[in-house]
């Protein structure tokens, strides 16, 4: 029996990756041990390994096809990790560039990585722009909450497309303030 | 002159079934005399002639490779029904699961259905709500208003992916309360 | 280095058209010569070429088959422009039929196209209604407000799941009334 692989996606600010520890925190109390693994941090190993960047920065110098190339690389290693494990994979359904939305799995990435669920980590805009605000962001890089939520828009178009062309689910948990523990529940109803 | 095929989704409760039988018996008295099937079920006379399962419940419980394979046979036999007769196939866009939105028609169902049209039947949250409560469903199944809108949005996502991949059109049909009659008409221009 | 390919899509009346010539204009001032092509224009010259059609109202007579290859041999044939200059494709990314929404860019004709950016123009329901009233459109052909958001919808829906086809980001760009300039230069941002 494979081991799942569970995609963890949401917009900046939205505390996927809080979501995510607190939720691997208690399976690990069950006897349940999931890796998680942060999708750019793999193409970084991947590319460095190949000797084609020293440091992250390089990463977005790489012309396209050799960006394809790591990029396919880095899901089958992940792929592959669920031979040991079942595996939480922290990325984004799609990535806000000057250029427009990047979609986070291209379709040679999802071919590789063949997910049983993707999971979009959502709230209001109004509290995204607060934690944003909360952070310490520069406020030349605020966005309004209108474009926050645009920017879930196009996340939710991209997940489900994934699902089509992967056969995964798509899983919507909301993470509203002072919520915290539920949104945990439901992911650990999704990882069990 | 391949004959149309036209696939009729919509969330439980909003009536789509209704919808197709009610364009279907108006057809015939034109002479045109769709076949409707359901998917789930072709599936399941596809699974029980291999002697894989004698019962529906036992469906689920297909490892994900047969599912797969049978879910394919169940496009491939469904596509060439259209052979003798335009065919209507009666499904979901997406299922709500409790891992997530699973998609109704992925990839390599598309590929061999290579549908004509796709129709998503809507209405609002609220509308939903009462027919489903009107419905007698139990208490615990009751979905909000919030989450009918939510399992709406993610199946235009969905048959908007289908269209893309397959070049069919995606109608929206609202079969809004008291408009039965406007819905069935819409139906009807889209079939004949 | 290969020049970019970037489409752009809109509603009708939302003014994607006059935005594209307005920012092509300004850039031919900084040495920048974009070629402006419209996807159905190439369409026709590769059916004409090929004599299965005479004028343009033949094209739709063409049976799928031929359609589905003159489609993907102009977007051969598009992607080829980028050879000598940077390209932009005025185009849809659905096209509302009374069958329904039709995909502008299915999946055959981006599999030839690979495009770099996709554009959304796009602003609200109503600001679109004005501008189509004052085109002097027939009332016939009016839709409401609403029924041109639900377009818009379904429009980010397609152009997403371009993105996750091809790896092209999707950027979507406010064209508001009084504000056309704007438009222009967050167009003129992604052009560059």
């Amino acid at each position: 029996m494979k081991n799942k692989l569970v995609i963890v996606t949401g917009v900046p600010g939205v505390g996927g990756t809080t979501l995510t520890e607190k939720a691997i925190e208690a399976l690990k109390k069950e006897g349940i041990n999931y890796k998680m693994v942060n999708f750019g941090t793999i193409m970084f190993e991947v590319a460095k390994s190949e000797n084609l960047v020293e440091d992250r920065d390089q990463m977005r110098k790489l012309d396209p096809d050799t960006q394809k190339r790591i990029q396919k690389m880095a899901g089958r290693k992940i792929s592959e990790m669920t031979a040991d494990a079942p595996v939480i994979v922290d990325t984004h359904s799609t990535i806000k560039t000057p250029m427009g939305y990047l979609p986070g799995l291209p379709k040679w990435v999802l071919d590789e990585l063949n997910p049983d669920i993707i999971v979009i980590v959502e709230t209001t805009g109004d509290e995204i722009l607060m934690r944003r605000l909360g952070d310490g962001s520069r406020n030349r890089d605020l966005e309004s909450t209108g474009n926050i939520e645009e920017h879930q828009f196009m996340n939710r178009c991209a997940a489900m497309t994934y699902g089509v062309l992967t056969g995964a689910t798509v899983k919507i948990i909301k993470n509203r303030d002072k919520l915290l523990e539920e949104g945990v529940e439901e992911l650990l109803s999704v990882l069990k």
